[in-house]
């Protein structure tokens, strides 16, 4: 994700710097960030790089059933998850991390202490109703509160709006949809990114986020991910009312 | 503030180290932390450092009238707020910060978007709608709803009530009481830190808060604040039930 270099360079740590693409280190010793799913283009990664001294972290915020087919049991030495991603609550600063190793665990709980003087109190509270709230929709609650049933429909739709309207616009195109058995909703299941990976394919289109910008479409340029400037990031998981504007907007170019 | 150092060391900045007691530094580049009211104190205090090159930092999260008079109006080039002391939502992990240096303010901007993503927006409207009920209370409101008079009130009771139960234990003493003209009440007011900085009178008694804890009263030991461990830091913001069990408890120690 684009924020990791920013921070350690802003910080400019003792202890780590970034180091650029795992694709294209060379070394022993090192912390090797898989985000998977990954941020912006929603597909599954593994790490790339294994050495007895490096560590891998992998972020799964994004690996939920609304989003991707949970297809195995994630059994990573650190896992990273959140419930911004998870259920929408972003503004509680909450994640929760799964670790092997007690000393790496120590170590990232003291960091949390020494970064924000622990998590807030409010912001566990909040996030324990959550999360229960979730959690009880599945041990023989309504199936209307089924959270991860409600958010895969949601995303399944709005995936569907967005082909059909790069399609009618026949400016634009979209990673090929990719599929796999989900061990959550016991079905094959689509992969639904929180994000589209969205090319503009006009000759004459060369800054893709400037040209939608120029039709009130706000996205993220590919530059921004170290890609190609005709690429785009586009936000999945806006509301409804703003979700059905962008969609017809886009539908509308040429 | 004690978690300065340990957050500049865990880190390992290479912008910056801890120096250690601004009393006691010698060199024209620094930026000079002021706690004004001091935590653990309650101490008015200025910047003791002055070079063209240097800067300070005034951290004025308890400078508001339920902890200390108001006596002037506060007017240091980089002061910083919370309401976390000033109305008690710590959770929102809200704070403030006026600067007169653009450039200076654009970093600390820069830094809160790296370090948290932002402000959560969720936390930015619970702190508005505080913050507006306060001042509405003030705007022509119910007394009952002026959140510093009470505060006040509420503080001057506690810190009765612990000089009692410091006089009557006769094994204790407290900062001598001082007062000043508090522009905000418009009358002499005395101060009343938000923690106590309570001394073990005791001959046998070396390690106050060892001592407290074998009498069921939690505290902050001196010594980790760089101070002697006969003295604790004590805090006078617990909920009303807890603090009456305190008193009570610290009365009944000879």
């Amino acid at each position: 994700m684009q924020s990791y270099p920013a921070v350690t360079d802003f910080l400019r740590s003792g202890l780590f710097r970034w180091a650029g693409d795992a694709n294209s280190f060379v070394g022993d010793s090192y912390i090797e960030l898989v985000c998977s799913p990954n941020n912006p283009d929603g597909a599954i990664r593994d790490a790339v790089l294994s050495s007895g001294a490096g560590k891998a972290v992998h972020d799964l915020a994004y690996y939920w059933p609304q989003y991707t087919p949970i297809t195995r049991r994630a059994d990573h030495d650190i896992m990273l998850f959140t419930v911004s991603k998870s259920t929408g609550h972003a503004g509680t600063r909450i994640g929760w991390a799964l670790v092997k190793d007690r000393e790496v665990a120590r170590r990232m709980t003291k960091f949390v202490e020494l970064n924000t003087i622990g998590v807030s109190k409010d912001s566990q509270l909040r996030a324990a109703k959550v999360l229960s709230a979730v959690s009880d929709g599945y041990d023989g609650g309504a199936s209307r509160h089924r959270l991860f049933d409600f958010g895969r429909r949601k995303m399944v739709e709005r995936w569907r709006m967005l082909r059909e309207a790069a399609a009618a616009s026949g400016a634009f195109s979209l990673p090929e949809e990719t599929s796999g058995r989900c061990n959550f909703a016991n079905e094959t299941a689509a992969n639904n990114p929180a994000f589209a990976w969205l090319r503009c394919d006009r000759e004459d289109v060369e800054d893709c986020a400037g040209f939608l910008r120029g039709h009130k479409i706000l996205t993220r340029s590919g530059n921004q991910f170290g890609a190609d400037p005709r690429y785009v990031r586009v936000s999945m998981l806006d509301r409804d009312d703003a979700y059905d504007i962008f969609i017809s907007r886009l539908a509308s170019l040429k």
